[in-house]
């Protein structure tokens, strides 16, 4: 390496030296967005934000501590800065919207490190009209190969005391429900201790959260912080001075308490500000996908969308059980399980799911708890748990593929690991092959568990790696992934098209097992979770109260929201998650969901305010009809918007499922009515929702 | 499993509450050996053992400290205690001798910890003619499922200041040179921070020491301590007192300073204790391997005794190299790598190899540096590093294991992994597939780099169970496998017959690449790492001095003393680690390594005193022919011996290899002599060894 590479930096060196004697700032302009970095007298590289010519992110540090050098965030020299403006439209493979643009104003800063070791470091800015994004790149260079990042002080100095819908910075969940409170008031103590619905909670930081974070400022400003392209990084969650409203990023550590190894030529996630007026604009940014990298899968001709049904929610809500016996040691004489009966993932219970997907028009079906072991599977932080390829006596395996096939429906596949990474990863070639020798085109992935390697956490570098390993391993097997617990979404679907999906948030299966999630947490989960990416929320539950296992819990919303949410929580992989029978009670309302889209040519954010209510309508791929949701917090709400996006001169069959006028989450959440009508683009529509209930529109272009 | 078994472990203590109120001690003997076992007034249970009457371990603790209770060591009750007699004779797949006697005396005492939980612990001793093995055993119960052992309080308290020979307790290497001692001298720091030859040294105790542990007492007792059948559990090192000269268990901890996981019912690995009054007594001792668990192997027959020549001194001599390229980094326009013209491991210089294996009956061929990867492969704790199925581009596996099979040859794979265990579990797969389908009966693993996991450490319980993972994996190949930088054996090549060698102590190699291994080494090694297993010493070098890299660099032996140690040094797999051009030049000494046998019938240690020389007389397997090694340190040394174990009546041709009458390791290391004379039961050997040197004999029965 040496004799041959070790002057190229030098070269762009003496370029970059004719800027260095200019000045020690400079800036980018995108629309409202102006971009500011300069030089402190210590040799700190800092940055500010401005949106219409409001100050909102203050002068910030940037930098870090390396181990063998803990100054690598002041004592820099300004070597000199360039520019380009890039303008680009790309097409995703499954997403909102068919073409999104690109369009950017890049400035790199060429900074070098005073220490003995000369070592450089660019920081690229890319303004976009609805905010920044930056990463650190560090060049080819004599003095720096192997490296280990020990903290990382990038900084989000908010102007004021803004408002924040947060969730604890814990290293190994993004599960808690959302706070929302001033940034003075962050203190996730009491909510890390009394979250014991969550199986593994390390939140050693009272002051941190998790990002996304979404704010907004005293004068209107909507502020959205997170990170775009985490592939190789810990991921970053934000520490918050309750006095200066600074945050500063927090590295998830490994076992030994380190943030990253990294070798240059390298770089980290980019750090993204996403800023408006509007909070409908945040919704609809792009700039966390255009951050990320293109598609490494060349034909992406076998990612398909897919809605789902499967054996589940029947688990979650105590009709039957993951696990085949009681316990583990219910064994016979011959060493075999003893059935408790309450198996669900039975070769019957299976084909019943894959008769009712058939008969209406469900992709796909999950089981889990098919493979052995569930009897003894999480809480004791045990290396082999599942093998992911042996069946229950139960489960068919082969009968029930044949069956599926026939039927045109294909079955999902479920490996839970319970965190033991290491031995999925030791598994996953034979875990994969048994997915393709039985035509399983999908396959959902779990990590409920402290994680092993032992040390290790669910959002660190070395997880995060993983993720990315099993979503490159599903792509080599043509398998497309839907990843539970792994570390929140950063636009990673970009690169990975296969990975169409994750949970890594609070999914309306709390709804059965826990408290719950409030009438306003499908408000906020937009403006914080989906901002990474598409979420396998699980909505579509009808029978909302009255559970076998659990009467005292219930869903905390209406039916009709749980419509709406198959529009107003993206993803191209929709679970309609309750049980056949319960579907066939309200065979009108599940119209909806057979007929609703979920990839799409278009998405307008209609309105929407963190917290309250948010409506959303959307495109369906390919063809002219059009879907809205509408859904609101606790409080009933009236809403009315016109429907000018649709085609001008084109009539439209429009089937609104609304909250009936009596509903309300509480004690009459399955009360709701369906109404047909005739729709153009000059059209438009009055919609009442009840407290915690929504709206789900059905807009069919007439031929 | 409370349903079911929930009675048993009551069922039990009912039979031993009965033997609880008669004592609270027991005792077992056989031959000159006692144990004595008591409950201290605290409820300690306590050990003390006895040989010739004489008190060599003194009372000494037992017990844990668990995660979730730190008195696990005291406050125990004495239910009981029952004895068994054991005398049984199994034969090894490969060994020194071709039946193995198995008699001990078995005293189970059974105890209940009177904390809340009243969990139960078992504490087996087996009483052996040469000293005494013991364990701890978790029986099923109803508050012990998984724990964590936090620590062991294993205590071996010495009667005086013994004499001993060891190396420090580190996590990750068993490859320093020994030091001899008193125990009230023992301070490893020094030698660790000096020993800039280890790549990885991690010894936070001064005090701690490694096992196998050779102690010599003041008046004449040999002892050795060390651990048996270590398979589930991290390493177990002795921490020295050097006032009242107690060892004290000290268990390698994980990344999180846990030191092992287990789920009742289990147990640990037995902790040994050898004793004798000759130290020759010690050498024989098969206690170690009598308890292990036998084979779970079913059918052996695949597995081979080999003599090996191979692709690997060439680099440790700095005539070639490992990698292919010179740099990561030199690669030209298309990316390729530009060879620097010194890489070994090319199909002319291997075939070359074949050649020389061919000609002389040596079975196999060895090369390092096949595969990509070599330009960058330890030191920056990298995870992804070999793939462990891609060759450089001047070797071709196909040509040359076609060439090797035409010549009657077997290729021996490499797997270095460089201490990233977990990109080896997710590869191994691919790794044995790869060597299955060209035909690789026998792998060579490598672990020299700091371990990932990252905070694991090479002698914790996880990488305990990956060697043995591996050992699993390789077996269910159909390959051999030969370990180096594993966890010290502990006789677990009787459970794993594949695992036919390890490195796992400081080889020959070390004389090539640091300051060696002084003459008294090799008389050291049998007492202290081979007591648990054969170890791949890469015996045979020639070329004592003079290598192209290190000129200053000697090998600390005569040659005759190289042939001296394929006896001395037991191994079912022995190189002959020198060049073909170096045996070449001495054929006529070469014919001890082509004749001399590798698994024996029987073995006779004729004489043997650690640190100063053993005499070791072995009689190959299936034949009638016998080898004998005779090694010193650095004294002149003449020794004679009868032949009183050769069949009586019979005549034997006898070639001895010895020193020639001016040699010596330091000036005149390749100065032998070989006499060819007739023998019999009735001779008497006279034979005198230079300094640093050795004598081979071979005795071919006349047909």
């Amino acid at each position: 390496m040496k004799r041959i590479f070790i002057c190229i930096p030098y070269l762009l060196l003496m370029q970059h030296i004719t800027f260095a004697q200019e000045d020690k700032m400079a800036e980018a302009t995108m629309d409202k967005v102006k971009l500011h970095v300069q030089m402190q007298n210590d040799g700190r590289p800092t940055y500010d934000v401005i949106y219409n010519n409001k100050q909102f992110i203050k002068t910030s540090g940037l930098g870090f501590e390396l181990a063998d050098d803990s100054t690598f965030y002041k004592n820099f020299k300004w070597l000199g800065s360039d520019t380009k403006q890039v303008d680009e439209t790309w097409s995703p493979v499954l997403g909102e919207v068919s073409k999104i643009r690109n369009h950017y104003q890049q400035l790199t800063v060429h900074l070098q490190h005073q220490g003995g070791q000369q070592r450089l470091l660019d920081i690229v800015f890319r303004v976009f009209a609805d905010g920044v994004g930056f990463r650190y790149e560090f060049p080819q260079q004599p003095n720096l190969g192997y490296f280990i990042i020990t903290n990382e002080r990038t900084e989000f100095a908010l102007a004021g005391d803004d408002k924040a819908f947060w969730i604890p910075g814990d290293y190994d969940s993004n599960e808690y429900l959302y706070t929302t409170s001033k940034i003075s008031q962050v203190d996730n103590t009491q909510i890390v201790k009394n979250a014991t619905d969550i199986a593994v909670r390390t939140a050693p930081d009272a002051k941190a959260v998790q990002t996304p974070l979404m704010l907004k400022s005293d004068d209107g400003l909507y502020i959205n912080i997170h990170e775009a392209g985490l592939m190789n990084y810990s991921a970053m969650q934000l520490h918050v001075d309750n006095v200066t409203y600074k945050l500063t990023s927090a590295l998830v550590p490994d076992a030994v308490g380190n943030k990253a190894y990294l070798k240059a030529p390298d770089h980290t996630p980019w750090r993204t500000i996403i800023v408006s007026d509007k909070a409908a604009d945040i919704l609809s940014s792009k700039m966390i996908l255009n951050l990320n990298e293109p598609s490494r899968i060349a034909n992406t001709s076998w990612i398909k969308p897919m809605k789902f049904v499967g054996v589940w929610w029947e688990m979650q809500t105590g009709k039957s059980t993951w696990s085949y016996a009681k316990n583990a040691d219910d064994k016979d004489a011959n060493g075999k399980l003893i059935p408790s009966g309450q198996h669900g993932a039975n070769t019957a219970n299976v084909k019943r799911f894959i008769d009712f997907a058939a008969q209406n028009g469900i992709q796909g079906v999950l089981v889990e708890g098919w493979n052995v072991g569930w009897e003894d599977w999480f809480g004791n932080w045990k290396e082999d748990v599942f093998d992911f390829v042996t069946p229950y006596p139960d489960f068919d395996v082969a009968d029930i593929q044949a069956y599926a096939k026939a039927k045109g429906v294909q079955m999902i596949m479920h490996n839970e690991t319970s965190g033991s990474a290491t031995n999925y990863e030791r598994r996953m070639d034979t875990a994969f092959g048994f997915m393709n020798k039985f035509g399983y085109t999908s396959v959902k992935t779990g990590y409920v568990g402290r994680i092993i390697p032992r040390g290790e956490h669910h959002d660190g570098q070395w997880m995060v790696q993983h993720y990315t390993r099993v979503a490159q391993k599903a792509a080599d097997h043509g398998v497309m992934l839907d990843a539970h617990e792994p570390m929140r979404p950063t636009g990673v679907q970009r690169t990975y098209p296969n990975w169409i999906a994750s949970e890594a948030g609070r999914g309306n299966e709390y709804n059965a097992f826990s408290t719950g999630n409030p009438p306003e947490h499908e408000t906020i989960m937009p403006f914080t979770r989906l901002m990474g990416g598409p979420m396998d929320y699980t909505p579509g539950i009808f029978k909302l109260k009255n559970y076998s296992s659990n009467p005292e819990r219930q869903v905390h919303t209406t039916l009709a929201k749980q419509l709406a949410l198959y529009v107003t929580m993206y993803s191209p992989l929709q679970m309609a998650a309750d049980l056949p029978e319960n579907y066939q009670a309200h065979m009108d309302a599940f119209q909806f969901i057979k007929d609703v889209a979920v990839d799409w040519d278009d998405t307008r954010i209609l309105e929407a305010e963190p917290g309250d209510y948010i409506t959303i309508a959307r495109k369906a791929k390919g063809t002219g009809d059009w879907f809205i949701g509408a859904i609101t917090d606790e409080q009933a709400r009236s809403t009315a918007f016109p429907l000018n996006f649709l085609d001008k001169g084109r009539s439209y069959e429009c089937i609104i499922y609304a909250d009936a006028a009596n509903a309300d989450w509480k004690n009459k959440p399955e009360a709701y009515q369906i109404k047909k009508i005739r729709v153009d683009s000059n059209s438009k529509l009055n919609i009442k929702l009840a407290p915690g209930g929504g709206a789900a529109i059905s807009i069919k272009l007439l031929k």
